[in-house]
């Protein structure tokens, strides 16, 4: 008990320089602690073994022939030859042992669909480095770090497993992922139907492109959070902005600022301002992202639903500045310093940067380009506007890269997705990034499951007794579907043979 | 009339030096002389405009930002803004002009469909060369040849298409295209369902790759042709190889050779001997692939039903070898001297140069990998067994580049494509390559139309007075499904109004 298990795929990347970049915000690290059952779970969990398969660097040219190892994992404790299924999950921005160990739900399901776990790293994360160490040194070295190039990876890697592993030739492969990995096992099922049978896409904002959606929905949930979070939450949020401008006019304001709010780097500019700020922004973001039912550990450790406990500092607009922001103090203790040990606040650091922040922003300047932006009435963020231009200036000055912001929308459909099929997007209704998710039924076999309690991905996360009514619904709707797409796989053997 | 309108394609390529590689066969040049009611179409055929689209050298990768200029026609002389559609030709390997002018189905029937007709080219052919006259200077220039990059262009150009051609926006684009143009056809419908409502994949050899059909197939359909020509043709055929093989054992039966084949270089060695036998064994296959109903211009000139007339020469294998090679040369001279105008035979040619053989070879070492061989038994050529290995080695020398012959497998689904729909596969049943092809229906839309009396895609070729029923029939039913794709799409298109 009490020990770390399930890690929480949740990202967020500061872009310094940048006005304001919310974050392509959908990683970060964080393990929960269990009050029930837990020990068996993380036994089993435990249970993997470690695989490599030789890659194509370029699935898509022949003139480099050059390989690379990616990695995979394999739990089959509860695999069935006879009548069995894969579960394969399509890893994600970060190292697939993470994944691995926390994406419960497959554990918990594992037994019932007599499943194979696979879980495959992403190329450019964890180990599966296509040029070791100089895999980031520059755009030529990152230039095979796409979701195509990803997906290609999974297809030849489940061809792999159906020839060599005795038994899973005739097994139905179902794609299960999480935000990015969520978005990668939809367009899976969509690229690549004759592989999988169908996907589980949690919390996967597939539409969070162009202007599929507007692109104030990310902030206005997460503002939602914090109205939902307890009364003038998110008003004294608001109201935090202009005090912090007001004290940054002077040399003596910064210097009050850095202290009263524990800063470990004293502020001493206006860019440092501007730091501080999306600082604060990433903070919230991150609390709507893990607002979870019970205690967990996110970094540092987190109470159960912690924008209610962050709320209860923030309940008054109209103090003083001085006492506004003395009070935004406690709050980011909450998650900054739940557990006391922190000495100061690092706002150069809002999630671990173990996983990988640098792959994760350079596919945010190329592929996946997620306008952001804010009025600040709809949301409780200071105004920002969606600036393409210079998101793409930036992108270049960072990595030599320009967006195509088009062009997962030409690949993937866009909206316009209703041939497909088999295809489970669920998402939790606290979770920004729902804004951007397929949150309605499509067709009877594109279903939306939503989670009215849920935050990120949290019907991915093993049970738990804390968990609501809604995403044990949701968990039991999606084993419904996939039971159907294995039943319909044997169905369809059977009347071949 | 009497004027050459109409091209086919259909290519061969020797590639010398190797035992024995059928070739990637899927294209050449012909003209037809129509016998009726040419006069209209050939005008309305020529009023295409010609348009050229910036796109990316590299849709899968941002390193190297470069981009290159696509051509494209567009005849609208049909298109309604009102309920209309557009028909896209997917261009193969080669000048897509010819391809415009010659795929007389789509002007046939852009009246009835009040379709415009778009016609785009396959990159690395014509006039959309993405290094210029460097394109084919090594592996380097050539690494973005692959049917991905490909289909890609053709996405692009069609979001360009409905974003700047006013009434475009809302309609419906079904994707057409003949041999390697109909598997990109059917391949475009799978990967880009969003994009295309449905496809006409003619003559499309979709299974032709690795072990999903026996690699015998192609030569037996050849050999089923000659069979159906005349009594005894395909055994005179069969007995000509020992015959020139006895031939060759001296100096004197090498001479004798040249001049009873009037070749227009004489034979001096071995080597010459088995590029006689390869050009041979694709006149036979060009024969089989273009044995069309009517007088046409291919090339050289050819009679209707051309199997038929050579067959005339080949009554009897049981003459004297020196009898027989003469017949030999007689038949050779239906297809290469039908004009009367040769002086001599040319061993290095089957078909024109001029249609994009460097390109189609690089593909043929890279992805389109088309497993080909004969046993001398259930076809009437000698016995070659397939060798992935010298024909990987031979690519090497060639391209500096080895096949993968499992990719388009794992990309495009194989035999496992029935999650898909809407994709017409019609096949003629004289014609080789069908062999490869999908000849029976999968479900109810995804239809396989065969011509008992067609060859290589006749269907895509303009009516004409001698069209066999069957050929007539298999185009008013593709109408017929193609009326049900736009009916559907408008259908709903209203239900989201």
């Amino acid at each position: 008990m009490g020990l770390p298990t399930v890690l929480l795929l949740l990202l967020a990347i500061l872009t310094p320089g940048a006005a304001f970049h919310v974050p392509p915000a959908m990683k970060a690290l964080s393990s929960l602690r269990w009050s029930a059952s837990s020990t068996f779970r993380r036994t089993v969990a435990k249970n993997y073994s470690v695989h490599y398969i030789q890659q194509k660097v370029d699935h898509f040219g022949f003139s480099a022939d050059k390989t690379f190892k990616q990695r995979y994992l394999i739990a089959d404790a509860y695999w069935k030859k006879n009548g069995g299924s894969i579960l394969f999950y399509t890893g994600n921005e970060g190292d697939i042992t993470w994944f691995c160990n926390n994406t419960g739900f497959m554990w918990d399901v594992a037994d019932q669909l007599k499943a194979m776990l696979v879980f495959a790293e992403h190329r450019y994360y964890g180990e599966s480095l296509p040029f070791g160490n100089k895999s980031f040194r520059d755009s030529r070295h990152l230039n095979f770090l796409t979701s195509e190039q990803a997906l290609a990876d999974f297809a030849v890697l489940i061809k792999h497993l159906k020839k060599t592993i005795p038994g899973a030739k005739n097994q139905p492969v179902i794609a299960i992922g999480g935000s990015y990995g969520g978005m990668l096992a939809a367009w899976f099922r969509m690229k690549y139907p004759h592989i999988v049978v169908g996907a589980l896409a949690a919390s996967a904002p597939i539409w969070h492109f162009g202007n599929l959606v507007p692109c104030g929905v990310f902030m206005e949930i997460v503002t939602k959070d914090f109205k939902r979070g307890g009364p003038n939450c998110s008003e004294t949020i608001r109201s935090s902005w202009d005090a912090i401008n007001r004290f940054s006019r002077t040399g003596a304001g910064l210097r009050w600022l850095s202290e009263a709010l524990d800063l470990c780097t004293a502020l001493t500019n206006a860019q440092d301002v501007q730091h501080l700020k999306a600082w604060l922004s990433e903070t919230w973001i991150n609390l709507a992202m893990v607002d979870y039912p019970y205690e967990c550990d996110f970094l540092q450790p987190l109470p159960a639903w912690p924008i209610k406990v962050v709320c209860q500092y923030l309940k008054n607009p109209s103090v003083s500045d001085a006492q506004l922001l003395q009070n935004i103090f406690q709050a980011l203790n909450v998650y900054y310093n739940y557990s006391g040990q922190a000495s100061c606040l690092n706002i150069s650091e809002t999630t671990t940067s173990n996983l990988g922040t640098q792959g994760w922003s350079y596919q945010a300047c190329t592929e996946m380009i997620m306008p952001f932006c804010t009025n600040g009435i709809d949301d409780m963020f200071e105004p920002h506007a969606w600036n393409l231009r210079e998101f793409s200036d930036d992108c270049f000055k960072q990595w030599s890269v320009r967006p195509r912001p088009a062009w997962i929308i030409t690949m993937y459909g866009g909206k316009n997705i209703s041939s497909h099929t088999n295809i489970i997007f669920s998402n939790g209704e606290l979770d920004p990034w729902s804004g951007g998710g397929v949150t309605k039924d499509i067709t009877d076999t594109l279903v939306a499951i939503t989670i009215p309690d849920g935050a990120h991905h949290l019907d991915l996360r093993a049970r738990n007794a804390f968990d609501p009514t809604t995403v044990i619904l949701a968990r039991s709707l999606e084993v419904r579907h996939m039971k159907q797409w294995i039943r319909n796989f044997y169905a369809s053997l059977r009347k071949k043979h």
